[in-house]
Formats: structure tokens, C-alpha cells, sequence
């Protein structure tokens, strides 16, 4: 068994040094190398340059003992990884059989010439084992050498995924011996402020010990992650359950779900449960609400669908919102919340109605400032609307409406 | 004047080796450094670790000219980046006493005690140009050193990005001399494929001279990147545009937009142009297709609305889809597309009314497979529906679906 005490990651291409990707690579690996128990201590970046590649390997081989590359696996004479490594390692290279097959066949049936560049794609080194690229034409290689274990895999997300899921992470596993491994919850919560929750859960999180407690704001409402490392998965998750449990005693009337879960999803589950339905009017939020539920699998038994009255004409056609009423209060109003929730309500009969209806922005309407918002919700029991005054652009007034729409409805589902 | 040829950038925080969030600092920052004419040789991301944040310090005041540190100025022993480069550089560090006034009154609002933790915000170099930060309490600080120029900035994207606005481009073009900036344009394209798009303009791509042809996978359909280096923003601007021609030249028929121009904004345009309304009935696409025109400021004069016929119940009570035409073509069929556009273009009095209906998925429906989509147009001379065949998980199909929508409005306006 191999003992992996330092990680590294290394992304090779000027298109990340130029901004035009980002590198989302390093992030995905790391999490994943995290929850195997290995400690990643660096992140590099170098663009397409053999001499600066050469150098930041040089540099990785010696401090770490797991080094992974993404990227320059590709055909082209910008593409040096294997160039670079070969020349830091001087580790021979030769055409991989299989790969050679796999590359003359792919030519044939794209009906195009395969150019001498290309077999650069099919150059392996001696002592590499290959790593078939089921989503690609170049393969992943992994090369141990003089005490650390070289990973490369190409720059492509879906093709470095899919070798890292169906290779490496079983090799290192396979190879590797551990001292403890890092294993994570997400606690999720609605209709509190981040600031609110920090000073609730101060100690917890300055303490920064094991398992450490980190807020975090997300999408819909603020995410509390909890971090254990141990020996086993059990007792990391031991560890974990136990802070969750302190953290719940202090803010569980926030908490709504886990990890995964979303406000939308949580709410789409009660729907399920209680057996209800839900239609929406949607004004300034667009149709964003009901695509928000509707993203989500099975959403068909509870989500009839709605209306997006965007125009005047829509609320008064569509949802028969009384020219009157409109001439009176305007569509950002109370009143047209109201009406809008009750008519959706019962044109598509659902158990649940709810509407939006408000200024985005940029600039004020009707007289109102651009964030105020009235959201209506209707039952069978009562029918009334909430005013809210948000900030921010066109596109964050607009999805912190949908937010609070679905934080009325889940605070209506727990009532 | 400084002449600074090598940049690089550095990101101190173990949450980003955890993967638990993504470097997009360093992506930006690149972005608009090349715009000034600065080559960033290498991104580094070191965790809260003092002896390795030091040792990554040297290695970049060796071998770069311009670093921009990101991270580890807050103040938890875990921001450690003043202490690094205190003690590789011996520069001293005092309390800078504008700081702890704006601290002490930060503090005094949100009636909390400022913890001696806190004061650890306010040190800065003594030879350090000290920029405030209008968005958080931490400054940003500059500091010439042995002809290296050290900048270090907040982690948090927003107060980075403000400050970096705000204080550190200007410090540099005031400070620099550069021998040639870099240009970028972007050309959108929709209704063709990457491979088709980069088979006809192959050998502008593989040139890779200046400026340099880079084809993207966007969002709604494929994107052109050219980028120029010359002396002047006028020469590389030329550059670009002789390209732009090069490339339209062959491949224009597909050309819908430039830089930050989307479909849907495109669409939005045309619309306004031609004084034409739309309204659109959406089921599996659940209020996605209306919510990407009206998220677009000043969609409100062209985008009616429509109606978001999830359920079955819908299509009939809201859109007045027969029973009887459900019943024996099923909703997933050109029989109700070509209903539901035509209905809704009525029901709000629109000029083009657009329907979409198909199986999203997971799993097929109504015997159909996930994938199966018809969208129905409607216009005042004649109703038709489009079918296609998808692939991809629900959320892929789903806005395929309405990116298919867009790119067959946009050939309506065209022809």
C-alpha cells in the first residue's frame, strides 16, 4: 500500500489563465478527493508553455506525493502534457495499441483523415497503466513514479469525470493506505438571514475543530456544512450527526432539509404527502416559480401549471382580474395579488393558489420603486397577500420572489 | 513606470481545496487583466496553512512580477495572509487607524463587541497603499517589494471585484508600461453544431495565429471567440474585425449575435422591431421558456404571457384543448402542440403564439420516450408543429425544448 499524505492538482491551459474557463475541474476533484481521505494542499494553474509546465511539475514531484493533471492530453501542438512529463521524467512514450484502433476507427466513421497530430492522442508512457476514455478519443494515464503517483486526464469536465469515477478513484482506493477520511453534511435552512444564524452558532463555528461548522449562503436560504475527519466513514459520520444535532437544538425552526434537498423539493414531497395541488399567476417572477417546482421529477401529481400574466391584458383575459380593480389599484397591488391567487386557484382547481406580482426593475412602475412585491396565496380556508420591499437588479428581485413564494408556501405546508 | 510581464494569481482558503467552492476570482481577475495587457502565467490556490502560504509567497516573488493575492484577510487565526507575507518579506505591519475608526463604528451598529481578532483587519504594511473597501470591513492592500507588485484582496467575489474596479486596475495602468494589450469579441451563432461550425472554419481555428479563432459550447447554441494582442485597443479591435468578416463570410447564415447578446435577447429585439406580441403555453418546459424573454428588461411590451399547462387539466380548463383531441392523440402529440399555440395566441391576443409538449422525463410517458417533444407555432397565417427527438436527463430536455423554441422564433423573424 501506497501512503498518499499530499495531493496536488494541476490544470494546464492558457484558456483558464485567459479567464475564459474557469477551473471547475479542481473543485470537483477535490471535493471527491476529500471524501477518500486525501489531503489536497495545492491547486496550479499554467498555460500552454512546455518550459512553465516543465518547472510546475518539477515543482509538484517534490513536495507532493499524489500529483493530478488535467488537460493538453488533446491533439494539438498547444496540447504538452505528455511532452512535459516525458521530458521532466524522461520516461519513454510509445503508441498504445488499443488506442491507435479506437482512433482509426473514430476517423472512419466521422468520414475525415486522420492527420499525424492525431496519434499524439495514442501516446502512452512505458510504465503507464491506460485508462479508457468511454466519453472521448485520448485516455487517462496513470504513471507511478519514484514515490509519487502521477495522474493525467484531459481537460473536457464530462471526459475527466468519467475517467475519474470509473478509474482513478477505484486505483487510488485500491493502492493507497490512509490515516482518516473526510466525510460532509449540509444542513438547509429558510426564512433566516446568515447573520442571524452565525451569531446563533458562534462558538460552533469559530471553534473550527472536529467536525468544523461553516455557513454558507445558497440559492434558496442559508446552508450550515458540517465537516468530520476519522478513521472509518462511521465515525466521521458519528461525529457529524452529533454536531447536527447541536446545531438543530439552537436553529432547527429554520431547518427544512439535507444536503441535496432544496426548498422546491421539500415543498413538492409535503404536496405528495397532503395530497394537495398547486397553480401559480405569475407577473414579474415570469414563469421562474412554476419552473422551479416543475424542474423536479414527479412534480406532475401536485403542480397543475398556471398562468404567466406578464401583461396587463393577461391578468385581465387570462386570470379575470377586474379591469376595475386594476384601474383602481394598479397590478402591483394587494389587491391584484389577491385576486390573481384566488382566480388561478379556481380556474385550474387546484388546492393551492399562489401569485406574484410586483416591479423588477430596472426603474420604478406604476409609481413603485423597482422590489416591491406583493405575493398572494389562496386556500380553501382564506385568501390574502404579503408585501415585500427586496433589492438588488432585475434578475436577484426576480428570484428572491420566487424564494419568498416558497418559503410562504412551505411555512403554510408546516403550519 | 513599472513594466510588469509576468503575473500571477494566488487564492489562500482550505475551503477551496475541499472543492467546497469553485476559484472564479482567479477567472475573473485573468479576464480583465488580459484586457489590460498583463500575461497571468499561473493560478495557485494554497489552503489556511501558514509554512505553505509562506513557501507559495517566495515561489511567486521569484519567478512573477504582479501578484494578486485573494483570501485570508478576514479576521479568524485562519487568515493568514498578512502573516506570510509579513514574515517572507520582514516588512512591519501597524494598525491603520482609518480602519479601526470604520471597524469601531461597524461594530457600534451592529451593537456586537469588536473581539481583539478584529483589529487584526485594520494592520497593513507599512510601505502599503491601503484601498477601502466600500463593500466589507478588510481593505485591500498594494505593496511595491523588491520590484514585485504585491496586491491583496478580500475572497468574498463581491468585495474582490469592487475593490479590484475601484483601486488596483487603475493603480496599474497608472503604474505600468505594457507592449500590447489583448482584445476579445464574441460571435453567437444558433441552428448549427459545434462540429459543422468548426469543419468549416477549421483552418482559421488550427492558424492559432493573431488573433486566435476558439469555438464554445454556450447555452443557446454555439459561440466564436476571437482574440487579438496588439499595441493599441484600436489595432486589436481591427484585428478582430477583419476576422469577424473572415468567419461571417463563411459560416454567417448561423450568426444571430455579438458578446452578451443571447437568443432570447435577440428574439426580444426583433419583436420589439416588427411590433409583434407573443404569448406561449408551456408544459414540459414549465414556465422556462416565458421566464428567459422576461427576464430581459423591457420584454413587457412584446411578452404577453401565456399559460403553463403542467397538467393534463390544464390543457383543457386554461387552454381550451379539447377533450376529445387529448383523448385520442394524447397531450404528448402535434395534434395538441398545434392546439395549445393556437389557443393561446387567441386567449391573450398575441400575434405568435409558441407551445411546447413532450415527455421530459425520467422515464417515458403515454408511451412515449423521455425526449419526445413537440412545440406548436402559431401566427395569423397558419399553425404548425415542430417534433423532436431529445436526449439528456430532465433538466437537459427541458431546456433544449426551450432553446429549440427560440431558434425556431428567430428563423419566423428572420424569413
Amino acid at each position: 500500500m501506497i501512503k498518499r499524505e499530499k495531493a496536488e492538482i494541476i490544470a494546464v491551459g492558457t484558456e483558464l489563465l485567459l479567464g475564459q474557463i474557469t477551473n471547475t475541474n479542481a473543485s470537483w476533484l477535490s471535493e471527491r478527493l476529500a471524501e477518500l481521505g486525501l489531503n489536497v494542499f495545492y491547486h496550479s494553474v499554467v498555460g500552454d508553455n512546455l518550459h512553465r509546465v516543465c518547472e510546475t511539475f518539477a515543482h509538484a514531484h517534490e513536495r507532493s506525493d499524489l500529483v493530478i493533471v488535467t488537460g493538453g492530453l488533446g491533439p494539438t501542438d498547444d496540447d504538452l502534457t505528455r511532452e512535459a512529463f516525458s521530458e521532466m521524467s524522461s520516461l519513454k512514450m510509445f503508441h498504445h495499441e488499443p488506442t491507435m484502433v479506437k482512433l482509426e476507427d473514430f476517423f472512419r466513421k466521422q468520414k475525415s483523415i486522420m492527420t499525424e497530430n492525431n496519434k499524439k492522442q495514442a501516446l502512452v508512457f512505458e510504465t503507464a497503466e491506460v485508462l479508457d476514455n468511454s466519453e472521448g478519443t485520448a485516455p487517462g494515464l496513470i504513471v507511478e513514479y519514484e514515490g509519487t503517483t502521477w495522474v493525467f486526464l484531459p481537460g473536457v469536465p464530462r471526459e475527466m469525470k468519467s475517467l475519474a469515477e470509473e478509474h482513478v478513484f477505484s486505483y487510488l482506493e485500491r493502492t493507497g493506505g490512509r490515516d482518516e477520511l473526510i466525510r460532509s453534511l449540509v444542513l438547509r435552512f429558510s426564512g433566516v438571514g446568515e447573520s442571524k444564524l452565525e451569531t446563533e452558532l458562534k462558538d460552533l463555528i469559530t471553534e473550527q475543530s472536529n467536525p468544523t461548522v461553516a455557513p454558507l449562503v445558497a440559492k434558496d436560504g442559508v446552508t450550515i456544512r458540517i465537516t468530520a475527519k476519522a478513521e472509518t466513514a462511521a465515525e466521521a459520520d458519528e461525529l457529524n450527526e452529533k454536531m447536527k444535532s447541536k446545531v438543530l437544538s439552537r436553529v432547527g425552526q429554520y431547518f427544512y432539509g439535507m444536503n441535496d434537498e432544496t426548498l422546491a423539493s421539500t415543498i413538492l414531497s409535503m404536496l405528495k404527502e397532503k395530497k394537495l395541488t398547486i397553480a401559480s399567476a405569475e407577473s414579474l417572477t415570469g414563469g421562474m416559480f412554476a419552473d422551479e417546482l416543475i424542474s423536479i421529477p414527479g412534480a406532475s401529481s401536485v403542480c397543475l401549471g398556471g398562468v404567466v400574466s406578464y401583461a396587463r391584458s393577461a391578468k385581465e383575459r387570462l386570470l379575470g382580474v377586474p379591469k376595475e380593480l386594476i384601474d383602481e389599484h394598479g397590478t402591483v397591488s394587494e389587491a391584484c395579488a389577491t385576486a390573481m391567487a384566488k382566480n388561478v386557484k379556481e380556474l385550474l382547481g387546484g388546492d393551492i393558489g399562489i401569485s406574484f406580482t410586483g416591479v423588477a426593475g430596472p426603474g420604478s412602475a406604476e409609481g413603485k420603486p423597482a422590489g416591491t412585491v406583493f405575493i398572494g396565496l389562496a386556500t380553501s380556508d382564506e385568501v390574502h397577500a404579503h408585501q415585500f420591499s427586496l433589492h438588488g437588479g432585475r434578475h436577484s428581485i426576480r428570484s428572491q420572489s420566487v424564494n419568498k413564494g416558497l418559503e410562504l408556501i412551505y411555512k403554510l405546508l408546516k403550519s
